[in-house]
């Protein structure tokens, strides 16, 4: 659920106008040297296989919140494992869609884990330049040639390069210097509601214990090419709140005519007022005991965040994001405090009565609100919904159905996992010095690995650009002309690199 | 626009449950009893020919809301007035959809208007048991066979009942006794923003001020017989509420992946906090100034309530809309006095942001609430207007859009007025004993002719039954099994007696 709209990671990469590509020049360390140069070579004999294994991934809509394409969606996932050289790959049902889980035994000394979802966001065709589900090859002004479609860079595109660098190991008749445990949701667009299912089955939670760690793929370059490496997620609560006659006892249980509000009780009013107590007079969250459990970034984590200030541009996000001043009109600095540190109550979307061109003099008999709920350490998911719930309650809404249909805990890594500290030094050699975010604003169901009994080190890695995910037009860049950001077959090698360092 | 969705008319015909239709035999006053004989006959003859007339005009779809039909809409209207014996038939242009102006000189000494609609509301073929254009004539269980389609009741039905009856007299030879004129908009579901244009033309002013008064055709009665006779109707103001980042100068100018609520402003709470000001605890109007203007109900207007509430039915009432209890657990003679006498501020819908199945994280950069005000004298629409603008203003929520898409002040016609008797003493001829009501909860655009320089009295007459006015299986009243309820025939036989009356 979670690629923001206008970059694919934590919307904190600003400008890092110095940083240049460097993949294409050796950066493994020197013993593995020879080894990576034959990888890397055979990445770029194998980017048009690559760029059709992503336009057939693309072309297979699955779509868990309308229930489309799912089976099919696993299937091919399973598919796209083996032939990546997973040994063992198996579906995992749940009590919603159904998991995948793979290992691949390189006779490795180390054991590395990969989080992959194969379920997109839903798509309007109407709002797109090129239809979503076509995954047509098109040229982008100042960035090159890109894969457009549903999917492109939330997560497809990420993943299958990571695939296509394992394709290229094996090509290039090389060992994988790690072996890996793969698991693959297909709800992660609904709030994986069910991927516990998945990572805590015996011997899934068995192959992750061994892990030193897992990563998502991730296109994780701002088309300055700058970079991050951030060290946990906000948890989330995603619900919808529903107001209706019926479970009110009060107002009608059918639309009826607006002239009878003079007499009869109206559900959306009732909705609108409870709304109203979520938050204070600027939108800041007002819950009862919301604030209970926020952990006040560290020190260290501040220092994380001045740097950040000084050295992304706020004119660029802002220019991004289409957003003149910040809430508060608070500064640049204090803005990223907020994005990492401070929970939000967000309205998605609001819906009741009639909704369509003009009005219509009806007295609706159900309103709802889509709300969600991003959740820092130490809330927890459980805790927070039921604070939400005490707080209507409380108030007179106790009827109103608080529907949570996805979401999860917070996660944290700490900056000195070998798994953070192999980002680093990968992006290092690029010549990228990547910036450290304390936590990303977005969501990622990293909770199930961070937290026990796994307590592994969770996060993303990746090279290459894209965008719009979450929203029409997305892209996932192939051919880059812009010299800051990595192609396709860059961010092969970036994951080759990753790879031996790692091991 | 103003159709309630249960009944009719005002929502307010309880259980007369002694009412014995009686058209059939004569009603008419002794001194034209030959001439009401001959015409009955004919009503009779030309059943089949009054239904099929009926059943082509709601084939033709015109829907203001939707620009859908209604130039086909307008040219009908003409149509069916010049084959009902309106020897002057003009099309009415305006700044919206163009009105009909009619005259049909019968060489009688009194003139009569009537104002007809030729839009109906849209409709959702999904949700119709038969599909709203097709007009297909359907049993239904304790009433008998009823033409079905959308304006089958809301209006097509009795106008076309009653431009049936003008038929029965040009078919028995018979002259009308009263000369005839006729206006009729296009835009009466959209709150009639140009129906004044229509109305104040010079010719078309000058030929209504010559009328006795003005009625709408309508399917008067309840179930079990009930009719009513209604002095006036509340005004409106349908208008559109839009909170945008754009406009606002906060938040995001499109949508924003919902991480940045941390650091950005939210149109959509905006938009909530604002609604939530307009309304007290329990949801009754609080905008400023709301209740300065509003008279209270006259003992005589008192008296017709304490007589309603005693002969019409709460249970019934409460039955067909679907509600258990009233606002603040009033009685039913309070809550009939709040329908008449009390103005009121309404959600019809709420828009914003992501409206489909489960969720999207998004942070949306519009949204929108779709309200209607109804308004009783001497409230008039343009002030209630710019109070409710001062009062967001007032509050910081001046940025939020104000759409009046629709509106008018309220009507008032007196008990003594001579198309008021006429109702009156048709009815009670009938074996009916009209609920007198002060003024229907619903609203219609008689203002324009209620107020100076006309200052006409206006209202609607007439039998018959349907329902499901803007709701899917819209109904009228075709082959009454109900004794208690006229059919076609006895309803196109009633407006015989009313224009007999009327001269």
């Amino acid at each position: 659920m979670e690629k923001p709209l206008v970059t694919r990671r934590d919307l904190l990469g600003g400008a890092l106008s110095t940083a240049v590509v460097a993949c294409a020049q050796s950066v493994a360390r020197p013993v593995d040297a020879a080894d990576a140069r034959a990888v890397y070579a055979e990445c770029a004999r194998r980017k048009d296989e690559a760029v059709q294994r992503l336009q057939a991934w693309v072309r297979q809509p699955s779509i868990a919140a309308e229930n489309r394409g799912m089976n099919e969606g696993c299937e091919m996932m399973m598919q796209l494992a083996r032939e990546a050289g997973f040994q063992r790959v198996e579906k995992v049902p749940t009590d919603g869609q159904p998991g995948v889980f793979a290992t691949l035994d390189a006779g490795a000394p180390h054991t590395v884990g990969l989080y992959f979802m194969y379920d997109v966001k839903q798509a309007d065709p109407k709002e797109w330049s090129s239809p979503p589900f076509d995954a047509a090859l098109v040229d982008r002004p100042s960035l090159g040639k890109v894969v457009m479609g549903r999917g492109a860079v939330n997560q497809k595109g990420p993943q299958a390069t990571m695939l296509a660098a394992l394709h290229a190991f094996r090509g290039a008749g090389r060992k994988l210097p790690v072996n890996l445990v793969l698991v693959a949701e297909g709800e992660e667009e609904i709030g994986s509601p069910h991927f516990a299912q998945i990572a805590r089955k015996p011997d899934v939670q068995a192959a992750l214990a061994r892990c030193r760690g897992i990563f998502m793929p991730s296109a994780g370059q701002e088309e300055d090419g700058a970079v991050d490496v951030s060290l946990g997620a906000k948890g989330i609560i995603e619900c919808e709140l529903t107001s209706s006659g019926e479970r009110w006892g009060r107002g009608p249980k059918h639309d009826v005519h607006s002239s009878l509000r003079a007499c009869v009780d109206s559900p959306a009013w009732h909705l609108v007022l409870a709304l109203a107590t979520l938050v204070g007079p600027d939108g800041d969250p007002a819950i009862d005991g919301f604030m209970d459990r926020v952990r006040p970034l560290s020190p260290p984590e501040q220092a994380m965040l001045d740097d950040k200030a000084r050295r992304s541009s706020e004119a660029l996000l802002k220019e991004q994001i289409a957003v003149d001043r910040w809430a508060h009109d608070v500064t640049y600095r204090q803005a990223l405090e907020a994005l990492n540190a401070r929970p939000t109550v967000n309205i998605e979307g609001l819906v009741g009565g009639y909704t369509g061109p003009g009005g219509k003099t009806i007295l609706p008999h159900v309103a709802r609100a889509k709300l969600d709920l991003r959740l820092v350490p130490d809330m927890t998911a459980e805790d927070t919904l039921a604070k939400l719930k005490a707080h209507l309650a409380k108030r007179g809404f106790g009827d109103i159905d608080v529907n949570m249909t996805g979401g999860y805990d917070p996660n944290t890594t700490s900056v000195d996992a070998p798994l953070i500290r192999a980002q680093i030094a990968v992006y290092k050699r690029a010549g990228l010095n990547p910036l450290m975010t304390p936590r990303r604003g977005g969501s990622w169901p990293g909770w199930v690995f961070t937290s026990p009994p796994l307590s592994l080190a969770a996060g993303h890695f990746g090279l290459g650009n894209g965008a719009h995910a979450h929203a029409p037009d997305e892209y996932y860049v192939i051919d880059s002309i812009n010299p800051k950001v990595a192609g396709l077959v860059d961010a092969m090698r970036a994951y080759v690199d990753y790879l031996y360092e790692l091991a």
